[in-house]
């Protein structure tokens, strides 16, 4: 239950906050290969410049800037990262529909060096939300560690009102692909607005304030957030499905 | 050089991030002792009901509720501990000359369960500043942890010019008593303002842009950052020296 990669020493793992938009930005490698191969879970525009300092710094070799789904409170940083690391290439879920160079699906793995994440389909807060879980296995975290992206939030979950989101899928994604991993396996969300920043599968199935629900209970809350229309979807939408590069500075 | 509690499972491990003063709170706990005691870093006065939550939801048994420094930017959650968690002590150092139930000293041991802080003084930023280090030890977290306070943070360090401060002291400070850990140990300060949640030795030892420098080049540094008094230090450094008690809401 620790914020802890477990047995091994092998994989870096970084938490990085962007303020206004409270977004967590994650950065792995493999430690052990001698590429020190990266990967970089839902990076921030505005933050580029601070995550791609920290990756040189620690010398790695960033492979992949990767979404768990097309943001609509801001704007990803994939297209800048693209312009200025070159052989790093952005991933999404083909059911984004978005612009990537690699589309992952359902039980496809990502792989940087030894280590791999697993590729969950968790639709509901939109239809082509993933969720990227460490592998399993005697050289891969212990516990297991879960990028939950906007289904699964610390005591919440995201909104199920735009973008193809539908409450009874985010149940059902939530229950079948997130909170049936280990209990202690760490789950890392692409926001949280209180200061938190892991939870464990543990948690979230004693005290998630939605999920702990049935079904009809859950939709009658969802149906009721009464939640204002996000300030920056009618921007950060249609440059997410892009990779961001339309809002990328000439450089 | 994950951020990690390394080979062992019995450490808790949780950082809670206060927005409004940038302050990072940290919750441990040893998992393995049947009470499962508990001790929070560097509590904020806002924060302090979520914090006490997670630590009701986790099961565990605060016993402290401790400070690195009397701060000048927040105001401590001590005081509103002790009055709603009975048998929680507060803690400081000695040489901070403020109130509270257990005041420790360099070479100290702060024992929660079979695990435990050791105490360094570590005074620049203020007279009184300590660093607390989890164990040297097979059952002791591995790499070891420092909770730096305002002493050194993430490619930075704290402001030297009031409540007793001393570039040269800070220096001498950092130097000898966080630098000097070994290289992985992890690094978790009580302040960020880009994001970032923790670094390492060998990291500050490379990329820390003032205390790379030599001593001379370091206090010209600290002599010219130009800063505005703080905005909360009227109000802050008051209410804690006596644990923030004066500002508790009456319960």
């Amino acid at each position: 239950m620790a914020t802890a990669t477990g047995d091994s020493k092998r994989i870096l793992f970084r938490q990085l906050f962007e303020k206004e938009s409270s977004t967590y930005t994650y950065l792995l490698a493999d430690l052990r290969h001698p590429d020190k191969p990266a990967v970089l879970i839902d990076p921030v525009d505005r933050t580029v410049e601070r995550d791609l300092t920290l990756v040189k710094e620690l010398g790695l070799k960033l492979i992949y800037a990767m979404n768990t789904h097309v943001h609509a409170d801001h704007v990803t940083g994939t297209g800048i990262i693209k312009q200025k690391v070159p052989g790093a290439k952005s991933l999404i879920s083909k059911a984004s529909n978005a612009k990537a160079d690699h589309f992952v699906e359902h039980g496809d793995k990502v792989y940087f060096g030894d280590l791999f994440l697993e590729v969950r389909a968790t639709p509901g807060h939109t239809a082509g939300c993933l969720t990227y879980v460490t592998g399993d296995g005697p050289d891969q975290p212990n516990p297991r560690i879960a990028f939950t992206g906007d289904a699964l939030l610390i005591r919440g979950c995201g909104r199920t009102d735009f973008q193809g989101g539908s409450a009874e899928q985010l149940y059902n994604s939530v229950h079948s692909q997130i909170l049936t991993l280990p209990k202690d396996t760490l789950l890392y969300p692409a926001h949280d607005y209180k200061g938190f920043s892991v939870t464990t599968v543990g948690e979230e199935l004693l005290y998630n304030p939605r999920l702990t629900k049935d079904m009809d209970t859950f939709k009658s809350i969802m149906a009721n957030l009464n939640l204002a229309y996000p300030k920056m979807i009618d921007v950060a939408v249609p440059a997410n499905m892009v990779c961001g590069l339309q809002d990328v500075p000439k450089v």
